[in-house]
């Protein structure tokens, strides 16, 4: 068995994971971010030993335990570089968690490793190179090469949410403009959103939706007026799309995988995404002839941090 | 022993060259590009023949033998998809080749195989993972992943002059806007300096060395006056270098490499240029406290074709 913890700014959850990625049992509570990294690392680890002893296991069964973090790690020593929501920067978590629960530890980012979990039980299985791209509040990626997991040399791997696909009116957190999660994020979806509710351009059925405050607004009612032919939440959505298809074929121009997985909360918007997507992937090939990689939703929903984290163990060799 | 083929669109470069990535001996010939497939391969094949006679060698004493084409192939079958200087497309390149000369015969993308001789004997060497820019006419890429050529899976990877970075002023031979071609090659700094100066904004010295003609421009002249701290043509350079910087930063946001190389005709411009790359990519990297790969410039010049290409014949296993 394996453990699989995902650690994000709203909470922590821990499951137990089998070799073929089901979960077994899983616990969560909530991550408490304000506090100090030693406070909250000490819950994770007493949520570890709580989740084994209540499904009747020992330490003993307990083959490694993996950890997805919301921020940059390096998978080899295991040190998280920093998490920004957590405010977190170089800490030795997966030297800590081992001395503590002398369990072997891995550490990587959360959308790696919910592109890990696609790639083992969901929408990449079977695949030997592809990309997840999460869409919500920003943009982060997960990619698989030749069968594993690619994030680099310096840490700033698969973090496509800050790949350069356009010119936009507003900058990123980063300080540069143009990053795609400052227009295919659910954050950049709703800030277009009022932009354009703001200008008034058209009449919108989003404006019942939302009690008069624009900071309402999120991403599901703007797709639900999407879907109902709405003319500005259509003029959003097509937006990000465009920008998306644009990511997705700069990261086809460079690895060309065979399949992109889009995941993440706006991924619940489902088929009517989905198409759009593939249309504006289709229209803008740059070698008309040629396919891109094929695009599919994710297949797991929330227990892909878990499950990921998990697998994130069983791929490395101890 | 093996033999590296350079198929341009203006000549066919044939090499010997041993393990060690050595060149012992070569030719060239005109490509007559204008001709049919068949007779240009009838070419290749004949001077293959000719210069392995000429250095004293057997046909069995050849150990493989690696193509290098403008434009892309099936790396597995050997199938050139298309070239579109020599008007070829899908042609069984290995298949024909291999029948008449019975050694074994495999197939890559020119840029590819220069990154390959890099990082066998040049810039990349020692280097794990590389990615090779050529900035020519148009922009190439050759990717090293894991020690290994990766080229993705449908003919489309380390196609890196197709990467959107931006908005501009025309549109690419590909039929979109934005490509990294269209800012940061030879034929995009010509194009922009022209621009520049029929808009007559400032005095260059550019103007005397053209003999009145635009059409006489070329890259080293601008690099030269840029060298000379002509405004103009450090206007056209810093531009061209911008893009270039978006380009580098937005592979590392998929990859994250340990080194880009820059070769091709423009990385004549030496230090020059390389200086300016890395203080614009310092400058603008998304997290400011992580190193983005190293950059450097090619060390081998027009004989990269050919070694990579013999190369390419040594890291098949066959």
């Amino acid at each position: 068995m394996y453990i699989g913890v995902d650690l994000g700014g709203t909470n922590i959850a821990v499951g137990i994971v089998d070799n073929f990625g089901k979960i077994h049992y899983q616990k969560s509570i909530p991550t408490g971010a304000h506090r100090k990294s030693d406070e909250v690392i000490e819950d994770i680890i007493n949520l570890i030993i709580q989740v084994i002893d209540e499904y009747g296991l020992n330490k003993e069964h307990i083959k490694a335990i993996g950890i997805g973090i919301p921020g940059l790690s390096e998978p080899i020593t295991g040190n998280v570089i920093q998490c920004v929501n957590l405010n977190w920067s170089k800490i030795p978590l997966k030297r800590i968690m081992e001395r503590i629960l002398n369990i072997p530890v891995f550490v990587d980012n959360d959308a790696t490793l919910a592109g890990l979990a696609e790639f083992e039980i969901g929408s990449m299985k079977g695949k030997n190179n592809g990309v997840f791209i999460t869409l919500g509040t920003g943009i982060g990626g997960g990619i698989i090469i030749d069968g594993k997991i690619h994030t680099g040399v310096n840490g700033i791997g698969s973090e496509i949410g800050h790949m350069v696909v356009g010119k936009n009116y507003y900058d990123c957190n980063c300080g540069r403009n143009g990053c795609l999660e400052t227009f295919s994020s659910a954050t950049a979806l709703i800030n277009y959103t009022k932009k354009l509710m703001e200008e008034e351009e058209y009449e919108t059925l989003i404006t019942e939706k939302i009690n008069g405050d624009l900071n309402n607004l999120n991403g599901k009612m703007i797709f639900h007026a999407a879907i109902r032919e709405d003319k500005l939440a259509n003029k959003a959505v097509d937006r990000l799309v465009k920008y998306l298809a644009i990511g997705i074929i700069n990261i086809a121009s460079v690895i060309d995988p065979e399949i992109f997985v889009i995941g993440g909360g706006l991924s619940k918007a489902g088929v009517f995404l989905l198409d759009k997507v593939r249309a504006e992937v289709l229209k803008n090939k740059f070698i008309k002839n040629l396919p891109v990689g094929k695009i599919a939703l994710a297949e797991l929903g929330n227990e892909a941090g878990i499950i990921g984290a998990a697998m994130l163990g069983k791929h490395n060799k101890f």
